[in-house]
């Protein structure tokens, strides 16, 4: 097993999220934690009870600061360079939980340029094109309009640019370097980049003239950015803005593959808008197992839900927890086949994309309504 | 005599020019050139006669494409963070001259992050304070309300952010440290600016969607940006920026103490606002003289108008050849008093801002008349 890699740029490996809470130095989201956000939203989404979301940075804070009648708001983005795949969807669906139980804002940040300037082969075209797929991707998952900004980089950098500038000043190349592994050959906008990225973390507290919380909700990758936007925030005496951070859904090839699913190796990811013919086919042909070499040998010694592709996919899309806990048991103990699983997996999987599909296509005549730009 | 140093950030000590064409590898206006250009403006600016505009790059490319009935236009800017003095008028000038020559568009960067992003205690706010303040100075040069447009970055980011981008995919840092000697410790703002400087240079060819030659007047510090950007314009498929490259006029304390006004310096500098008493004052404590010891050796050995900074002034404010020829050959012979020589200049600079000044206070209401912004 070759060293697992967690940046912005790549995920790659076997992830101990343990072990990345003490290398990136957040904090564990602990059951004193999980009590403190009950206590506001009655019941516990099931991303936060299962540890999916898994680690923070001043979650206390927002709630100190919620607690005192202050404003906070939400923060979370999509960098365009593909169609969206299911795994996207786990950031946004906590986020539009966190948006209905403590009724906030919420900017949503579409950075165009950042996969154009990472990716050699990628035109700005292209991920302009993207970008407008994906916010149909993004509107579908429910967002309250009258409180959710949605904003393409480039449509909006003449608001953005120069506070990209203010938080430019204050990261030297070393510091860039250093957080993100960037050598001599990496390119001034690629450099550039994560200041565009700080911004929205910045911007209510500059409009409002008053210090506003952000609360970033994101995938644990995109850490080493917000590490870097928490130093800068102090010096420009912003509130440092806090973070809820989870794990990657694993690719349908396994835990071991690949750290997350990736939208580029087609036979990893489901498709927001695959029909239900293709799930099944890529469930069923790819689907990494846990079940044993043979039917006879299954129900003798059960099948292993930790590493089982289906099962772990179910922990973030099957919401009861009686019915999770049931098919773990049944699979564990070899009553569940591995083939009955998949088709679990698989109707789960259908009933919640016709959901979504149904609701992207609504999306087409909402754009306008989401959209800001200068 | 220290080496002297030309960048973008810094100029100092005795300039060899014909050594920087070498080394920049630019082309010097010769009198073939000149001869080219006076078929079509008639006459010669004395900026052009004097070899005040001494360098060139494709210069010969911009007449070619003019005599086929091709467009062109200009392309010029203004770092703000303090006064205008008078040494940044000499490329203005020239603009000016050549917009009425040719009848062709200007546009006119403000880059009001520049100085911010590479001045450790400047505020964006006091940039763009100053940017305000210098446009009066623009506007009174006389350019054409009809074909010149002016724009701070801050305000037309939206338009340029993203063709930002486009060039800094092109540039890597290794690139960036080799031309303007950037180190680890440059910020990222600092680092992407150059991108911003290199977008005027391509806007009219995006725009009108065919190529368009772009030609800036500029003085040779700046030289290393569009070095970088004619590298990009050939990448990104742009025609190369041309560029008419002048000489510093030299700071009041001489030719060998630094080598171009300050803006910084208060004894070296004659601002565009100073009254008549104080361009006197300043002229006679602190202009470099070439005169004798004594006015008997003056009379006897004559002055060295080659050092003399009023003789040399009055090459860049002094239209008229044959009085500037007569002068020379006045002061050289010790007929022309040092104390005359620079009484000439304080008339010949009063005079000058007199009109300057009006001009300024009309600029007033023209602000609107030459802004553009997203």
């Amino acid at each position: 097993m070759t060293k697992p890699i967690v940046t912005p740029w790549e995920v790659k490996g076997e992830i101990d999220y343990s072990k990345i809470i003490k290398e990136f130095g957040t904090q564990p989201i602990d059951d004193q934690l999980l009590k403190r956000i009950k206590k506001h939203t009655k019941e516990l989404h099931p991303y936060l009870k299962r540890k999916i979301f898994f680690s923070h940075r001043d979650m206390d804070k927002v709630l100190d600061a919620y607690e005192k009648k202050k404003k906070f708001y939400l923060y979370t983005g999509r960098a365009p360079s593909g169609p969206v795949h299911i795994g996207h969807l786990i950031p946004w669906l906590m986020t539009k939980w966190l948006q209905d139980k403590f009724k906030v804002n919420l900017l949503f940040q579409i950075p165009d340029e950042e996969k154009f300037l990472f990716k050699e082969n990628l035109t700005l075209e292209e991920s302009q094109k993207w970008a407008y797929e994906n916010i149909l991707d993004i509107i579908a998952i429910g967002f309250d309009p009258k409180k959710t900004k949605i904003f393409l980089d480039t449509e909006y950098s003449g608001t953005m640019y120069k506070y990209a500038c203010k938080v430019g000043k204050k990261i030297t190349f070393s510091t860039a370097k250093a957080t993100f592994g960037f050598t001599n050959s990496t390119n001034l906008g690629a450099l550039f980049y994560t200041c565009m990225q700080s911004v929205p973390a910045f911007l209510p507290s500059i409009y409002e003239k008053k210090p506003t919380m952000c609360l970033i909700p994101h995938a644990i990758d995109q850490d080493p950015h917000f590490r870097v936007t928490r130093d800068v925030a102090k010096a420009l005496n912003y509130p440092k803005p806090a973070a809820l951070h989870c794990r990657f859904l694993p690719g349908l090839q396994g835990l071991d593959n690949q750290g997350k699913m990736s939208s580029s190796v087609q036979s990893s990811a489901i498709y927001t808008t695959d029909t239900p013919e293709e799930v099944k086919k890529k469930v069923m042909k790819y689907a990494f197992s846990g079940g044993r070499a043979t039917i006879e040998e299954h129900r003798n010694f059960g099948g292993n839900p930790e590493v089982d592709i289906s099962y772990q996919w179910l922990t973030f899309f099957e919401e009861d927890d009686k019915k999770l806990e049931k098919i773990y048991k049944d699979y564990k103990s070899g009553k569940l086949l591995s083939g009955e699983l998949k088709q679990i997996l698989v109707d789960k999987l259908n009933k919640f994309l016709a959901v979504h599909q149904k609701e992207r296509e609504k999306a087409k005549n909402k754009v306008k309504m989401f959209m800001v730009r200068d």
